[in-house]
């Protein structure tokens, strides 16, 4: 008997009620009855989004919803600073290249944050520059961003900030209309805790008069066709009708939680795992600027990443993620963030341990699961929203 | 009690087991499991599109299949027929103008198939038109389009063949490789059976040398990285799991019915539908070329084609599909495509019959069903795959 958990920086594990949801005969999407669940979905968003703006859905996945950013906002030939310090942040460059637009490349070093003076002095070397592409939480490095600083830089000039919140929303705090955030994109699988195939984004005053004067082409991404239609809770295409039904489930949920609960439920869960890591002899790979929503750790000399991560799943069917690209086989990534709580932050703690004992590396057993635990029952005495 | 039947032309019913698979804990796609699962559907997709080339999925709905082939092997200022009989042909026209490319407009009356003719006369024409733009089965008018004749006539040329196969695919026969189809897109919630959410794209190797020319912005829709991903079972981006997952059980029930029963099956429950609406006195929106998977009916005077939608909907729980554009409120349209028996046609033909009369158009009560229970007598009878 194997029981299988997903420990992954998505798609990360769905709630009962949301797969239920999906397994209720399909109903047509041009009905009251559907109608009245999206209108609650476009409520709901607003509310984890926290933005008095629309938020469009998008059938797609997160990149989907990158690209509807570009190509809505921009202009071939047009100007756009993209933050580079991992994979994801190097997706917005391939997309400006793609569209024509000329990426003004901050390079940051992987494991590191980006510093919001160094987008400043670039913004105020060019006053050209139409956007700021960003990322929430670089799920490649697992490196928070301090979007609330960028916004406060960008803010004076005639740049958007557009922020790759796919990997984040739900588990960083985001405060778009009150950081003054112009462009807010996420994805369904992650911290939204559905299954992969819905992308989001919201747009300010300000982006949407970008997207007025933008020429560049689209049409299945056009987000003043999706705008038209959302002002009659309708989409310009056919919508992944039992996402939709699945994502009411989940907004619901994260509703009754309350944002501040989850996102410190977050914060205790990625604390407790870094403590765990130390404490085992593991080494952070982002330890200056760490995300809440996925740990990325080194791994001792000798120990293969990509076998562990293949250990781990094959033998205790606990699913972690290993390194991508310069990363691969160099880190794991162990993600907290959705529907994830103290039980699978332990039991997966103590698997590493486990695992890596089986692979010659071997600390004090249980140190790990011990630090864990006592950030757990800390943090639940220091929670006052919780303990109320 | 109510129970609901959905009898639109998408989406269309989903057989439990596919509902089911939705309802599995999800799993990661990057997963030896997944994996597997994906390289089934990968092979069963060429069973179903009659074809040797790879078909390509994305997470979209099938509108954005359509622009991936607009956008991979078009450039701006390129010329390419249109043909226009129907809201989703006018689909084909938008996508050219929104990526720079002439639309050569083939206007068709709605209601009546395209003359491969007039298609030819435009090719013979121009030398320079680079694709024909067509539509197998138009959802908005219920009309079959000859595309065998139409890619007959366009193969001398330099023009691929690029066909709207959204709704049709697995409801009528077309054989991709055999007739020289070079462009073949589909959508999810059809003839496939499974919810909206997934596209497909199938591409000859003329198409492929057109991709290899094209100069349209492209990025998530790019036919080329999704190429490079499948050839070692992946894609690009997170697919929507769930959708793939629930594909592969539809798709093995259609291997295991055979294509030859499903097609037959479908022009059974069309020509059931047919007779039962001239046996109720109601007149084809589209006789001279009905199509297998959707029949589109004129209304009587006096008969509101939006309210009868509605209360077939709200009394019976018999959800049809009204007309669309300039159809509004004119024609209803009942569709026979996918996950629908002989059960399902003459529950539905019986329920219009009762909510006709409501409305105050009565014919003599039960001769719709009666001549459709002697077609689907007979076409048993008739059929030697069946029957064996």
């Amino acid at each position: 008997m194997k029981k299988n958990y997903l420990m992954t920086p998505g798609p990360t594990p769905v709630p009962p009620q949301a797969l239920l949801a999906m397994a209720e005969p399909i109903i047509h999407h041009r009905t009251p009855e559907f109608m009245e669940i999206f209108r609650e979905v476009c409520e709901l968003l607003k509310f984890v989004f926290q933005t008095q703006n629309d938020v469009i859905t998008l059938t797609s996945s997160g990149t989907g919803a990158m690209e509807a950013a570009v190509a809505n906002l921009l202009s071939p030939g047009d100007k756009a600073i993209c933050v580079q310090g991992g994979k994801f942040g190097e997706r917005w460059t391939e997309l400006c290249k793609a569209y024509g637009v000329t990426p003004v490349i901050i390079n940051v070093e992987w494991g590191k944050a980006v510093d919001p003076k160094a987008i400043e002095a670039e913004l105020k070397k060019d006053a050209s520059i139409q956007a700021v592409f960003t990322t929430l939480c670089e799920t490649s490095t697992g490196v928070l961003t301090d979007i609330k600083a960028i916004a406060q830089v960008t803010k004076a000039h005639n740049a958007v900030i557009a922020v790759d919140a796919i990997s984040g929303l739900g588990a960083e705090e985001i405060k778009t209309d009150e950081w003054g955030i112009d462009v807010v994109v996420s994805g369904s699988q992650k911290g939204l805790m559905i299954p992969p195939g819905l992308a989001f984004i919201s747009l300010s005053k300000k982006a949407w008069e970008k997207v007025e004067k933008s020429k560049s082409p689209r049409y299945y991404l056009s987000l003043k066709k999706a705008k038209k239609a959302i002002d009659a809770t309708d989409t310009p295409f056919t919508p992944a009708i039992s996402l939709v039904i699945a994502l009411r489930e989940t907004l619901r949920m994260m509703k009754k939680e309350g944002l501040d609960v989850i996102f410190n439920r977050h914060k205790i869960l990625a604390l407790a795992t870094r403590e765990a890591m130390e404490a085992m002899g593991l080494k952070l790979f982002a330890p200056t600027a760490p995300s809440n929503g996925v740990t990325a750790v080194s791994l001792p000399e000798g120990i293969d990443g990509e076998k562990l991560v293949k250990h781990m799943r094959d033998k205790y069917g606990v699913g972690i993620a290993g390194g991508q690209a310069e990363l691969k086989g160099k880190v794991i990534r162990i993600a907290h963030m959705g529907y994830i709580t103290d039980t699978d932050i332990l039991m997966t703690i103590a698997v590493l341990g486990m695992a890596l004992a089986e692979m010659g590396f071997r600390g004090e057993p249980g140190v790990g699961v011990e630090a864990a635990e006592e950030v757990l029952l800390e943090g639940r005495d220091r929670n006052p929203v919780e303990s109320a």
